[in-house]
């Protein structure tokens, strides 16, 4: 798709991913909306299928090719939970994932992806090396790369999670999702302007990996931070597409602390008991460091994902 | 109530409570069956009021009391998560609950029972002095006592945890559930009995925590092991009242070790991407344990609470 998705892209993008992702539960709890004084609608995306939301638009992207297009395979560079979306979106079609990973990736993120058939090139650490590799697997396979969140087909797949939670609940007055590449926040500013107008989209993004913040203030594409920010999802900048849509349609991007998001994220275990990554506890953590924007306010706060490494999961119950 | 709960008396206990708890939901993971090599249905009792199945119970026997028997308040002598239900419950009916707890309780706990406005009770940490204790307050107060376990109200309340689940599921062929004083497990086996009576109900335990698999060696009630299991819910000993039941109607008792507990307790995490407590982890093991007994059959898996202590959720996202 070769422009920014509509109103009908992406019902026809929910309607084309439906058969393959879930229809993923929306949360409250009552301790909560207590301590942050407003009513709060968790979509939980950690449900999601492969752990995360990236299994909407990777879907949607490998659906929305030809057959002669994604008859030599899809590619992408990624260490994340598009990498793992990707292969299962190309599994589920019946052909080959090519997927560029840092060869310090994570063992268990190899597997993911080869749990998934995909194939792994690995690389230098670099942005240039994933880049260049990414340029060589392209060459040799003929496969179309299929960008984390640079591709409106994409872009539309990630939309289908606030138009699932606005359909849900009816109005909300606001809609609150993390800020990474930017795939998730500008498909969520685009459904909340189509589907419920009065709906205000707000970003959180890690306070250590500002750059979406730096890039709103600058009106540039800053370039990212270093990578020290726990919100491990979230450490990308925004690209040309992603960013002209929040430019225009996000209100205000929240920065939080490491120790804001922990303490979200614990929040979150302890009240909902459910199990999210700190990128997804980065929303949550900005609702409560400006409580009184959302006082008494209907709140959809979206949770992107549970894939985290468990660890000392030996403590005593209480 | 004086007698072993009928079918009547459980589905009248689903009436009463139906409006005070949650209807829990019903989990299922494909990459877990294949794991385990049959269909598991995970009923998630985490998600219950106070976070654990114990809301049920309690609740149950508050409101089978008169007005004139709960005027005076009730007692129980818990440092789990019955102390927190029952004050619940007592909340929710207006009345006093008076809870005997040791000295040494963990503060958290403390806090639960306070934030429903329960009157905490503190002794010294043996069973002597908890009992003595309640005692003088049940004396002093004119308090009546509700048992964690040891009352067919109780059991009544827990029973309807394996009614939802057989409710939701349709015929299985197994129910598996953990034990420790016995009250889910003996409600658990009424449920089957006479909602569906050719599922045979199973019971995981703690082999640090054994002594509900010495008794039905021994015929009669062996004492507790040492505190040391990680399963921390499950360190009681069976009562008259539950261990009658469970001699008659629960098939087996299938021992794990704490590392099996612990293992199970990650996958949980990982792949359903819930929090829940050790003890909820026991059924699980216990069905990983001994596949090949339940190769390819429906198996329900009682999740029983999701209360622990939440510490290091600061890892990096994978």
């Amino acid at each position: 798709m070769n422009r920014i998705p509509t109103a009908s892209d992406i019902e026809q993008a929910h309607e084309r991913i439906k058969p393959y992702i879930h229809r993923t539960p929306v949360m409250t709890s009552s301790s909560l909306d207590e301590l942050a004084a407003c009513q709060l609608y968790f979509k939980c995306e950690n449900f999601q299928k492969v752990g995360a939301f990236k299994a909407r638009g990777a879907m949607n992207a490998l659906l929305s090719l030809s057959r002669e297009q994604r008859a030599k395979g899809v590619a992408t560079h990624s260490s994340g939970n598009h990498a793992q979306a990707l292969s299962r979106a190309a599994k589920i079609m019946g052909v080959k994932a090519y997927v560029v990973m840092p060869r310090t990736a994570p063992a268990i993120k190899k597997q993911g992806v080869k749990g998934y058939a995909g194939e792994i090139f690995e690389c230098e650490p670099t942005l240039a090396a994933r880049e260049s590799t990414l340029a060589e697997v392209i060459e040799k396979t003929g496969a179309v790369e299929i960008h984390p969140f640079n591709n409106y087909d994409v872009i539309a797949g990630q939309a289908t999670v606030a138009k699932e939670l606005l359909e849900e609940v009816g109005s909300l007055d606001f809609i609150v999702a993390p800020v990474g590449g930017g795939g998730l926040l500008s498909g969520t500013a685009l459904a909340a302007k189509y589907f419920s107008p009065s709906t205000v989209v707000i970003a959180g993004e890690p306070e250590l990996a500002n750059d979406a913040f730096r890039s709103l203030q600058s009106g540039e594409i800053e370039l990212p931070s270093p990578p020290t920010s726990i919100a491990d999802g979230l450490l990308t900048s925004l690209s040309d597409k992603t960013f002209a849509i929040i430019r225009e349609h996000v209100s205000r991007i929240i920065t939080v602390t490491d120790p804001e998001i922990i303490q979200a994220m614990r929040l979150i275990w302890e009240r909902l008991k459910i199990v999210v990554e700190p990128s997804s506890a980065v929303a949550f953590a900005a609702v409560l460091k400006e409580k009184s924007k959302f006082a008494n306010k209907k709140v959809g706060v979206i949770l992107t994902g549970g894939n985290v490494d468990i660890h000392n999961v030996g403590e005593k119950a209480v």
